[in-house]
């Protein structure tokens, strides 16, 4: 595959850029009047997710519409308990929902971890195929899977939660269990990581959305080794860790073998490139909120966040969250333009 | 009013203490039995929070039964919104609930900020005043209101979030509006705490529960100048600041004229001792979760805790967060025992 833009892929590498790249965590879905108009023709959510040709053509709306720098396929973080017998519902007003959930060894005996993921799970690899094919080069495709805590979660919960005490509660009253499930749930996420790369991705990104929850100590006990068995079995494309609301984290999370560490909103920048160094790219990290602002807003807010950089060239611009569904697109496009006419040496 | 145990005010006032004071967020509540049947006997929890006999009783339960240093009046934050015109309903499964959200300058409108508020919220006083009667000096009453910033999150959401990407919008779309209302609320909170403390509270803790939500910039801007209005205002009893999450903006709440700064469980005792220096005492912060493990893990993550302060005497310890409502009160006395029997020079 020859790529015309190979941007992203260049900054994730730490190679050279003529400019930063840019992309939005959830730029496939509902802030696109387009996707809405796909998604109301289904039953819903899931049959989106599971149908190759839907899910690859909300994947490109984005590239055509907005001017991304690369395509994230549509789907969603819970395919991969599903495929593990831990199946989910998507809720219009609630969101996921779990009827069964993951608790104790009793509950674990249905959780799968010996299948073929490229069977169970071919529908991502199908809408893969069929986006690479069908953007025949314009930007990369980027292939995702949520962390093994994460997903932990919502297997343990059984819905979203501000707390997640319940999942929280299984690392103190039987940690074994959750590292057990912790391990199967990794085990499955490579090899599900490596079939999107063989279906045609070209950069990864691991989704820890609940790190935040965890104090810095059981992060690096519950999560960080997982991440870490996941970035050094992807070798072939870069990989990017995004460990959303882990502050005190991100030290450990960029001394794993990524290219790229994500930062959300309430991240500084310079503190955490002080941190790190200069080895890892870093991406992000617009308050999504300040899409909701005017456009001059939108403009001095992106420009302020780009100077934060200091004309480095190891940075993927985009929000510090996925952008909020109630986002005006043509805000959005500030945002892309401001990014792409910005100059760095 | 002869304190026989004001080991929390000595502590709070870096004054010498013997040994650490404990007490749990959300002591007087679900964890109980003993709340659960006053609860039982109500209409609901916005019969118990407005009846001063039922609020006191509540108040009391956890001095009796588990042995704390301090009482938390039983009450709500959410009861300032509701003094101001924007009622709220407590539903079960769902919680807070208001019918009328505040999003323009409009429905601004039927924010009302000059009243009586020892008048209007005369069933806290009465409360505090029978729960100061009953306790008859066996430990301090602490009064609290929650910070203007979450205060407007619920105003504007109407609900719980996990985003509050709503109230956050307000902050782009119309800051002037959205300092309009923390204005207001910051007025009737400093009248409400100094209300308050007149009744008897010996102490005041004010909540910014969604503090972690905002980046440091917005916080410096949209909260800490009504934290500073309050702890400025409040002068005769020790003010605790907990702004929960909000890890970046820790040293930016020390400079404030408080006497303790809350810590969540996510913060590092000896990093955030290390940037605010010896002029503040420190609240927390064990992860409430810990109280899930054993009574020999409840002892030894306590124990690692205490030994986190390196003897500094200026310390309260709490959790990081509210007690989870299904631990068991066993365990809370393993805390708190734990906590009682370490010796400090």
């Amino acid at each position: 595959m020859n790529l015309q833009n190979d941007l992203i892929l260049r900054a994730a590498k730490g190679e050279d850029i003529e400019r930063y790249p840019v992309w939005l965590m959830r730029q496939a879905g509902r802030i696109l009047p387009e996707y809405r108009a796909v998604r109301s023709k289904l039953s819903g959510f899931k049959e989106l997710v599971e149908t190759p040709e839907f899910a690859a053509e909300v994947t490109i709306q984005p590239v055509d519409i907005l001017g991304v720098d690369a395509a994230i396929i549509f789907s969603d973080i819970l395919v991969v308990p599903e495929a593990m017998n831990v199946p989910y519902e998507m809720l219009e007003a609630k969101g996921p929902w779990f009827n069964h959930t993951i608790k104790s060894e009793e509950d674990a005996k249905r959780v799968e971890t010996d299948f073929d993921v490229e069977d169970r799970l071919s529908y991502v690899m199908e809408a893969i195929k069929l986006t690479v094919k069908e953007l025949n080069g314009r930007v990369p495709v980027i292939g995702f899977a949520g962390a093994p805590w994460t997903i932990l979660c919502y297997m343990v919960e059984g819905h979203g939660s501000k707390t997640f005490s319940e999942a929280r509660k299984l690392l103190w009253t039987n940690p074994s269990l959750a590292h057990q499930l912790l391990q199967g749930i990794t085990d499955v996420t490579i090899r599900y990581l490596k079939a999107q790369v063989k279906a045609g991705a070209s950069m990864i990104q691991v989704f820890d959305s609940w790190a935040g929850i965890l104090g810095t100590e059981q992060y690096a006990t519950f999560s960080t080794p997982y991440l870490k068995q996941i970035a050094d079995a992807i070798t072939d494309v870069p990989v990017t860790l995004f460990s959303k609301g882990a502050i005190t984290s991100i030290p450990a999370i960029a001394a794993l073998d990524c290219n790229t560490v994500g930062l959300d909103w309430n991240m500084d920048v310079e503190t955490v490139r002080a941190q790190i160094g200069n080895s890892r790219t870093l991406q992000g990290n617009l308050d999504p909120c300040a899409l909701y602002g005017s456009h001059a807003t939108v403009e001095s807010e992106t420009i302020k966040m780009l100077n934060s950089f200091g004309q480095n060239k190891r940075h993927i611009v985009n929000l510090g969250h996925g952008v909020y569904p109630d986002v005006d697109p043509e805000k959005v496009k500030t945002f892309i333009k401001t990014v792409k006419s910005y100059e760095i040496n």
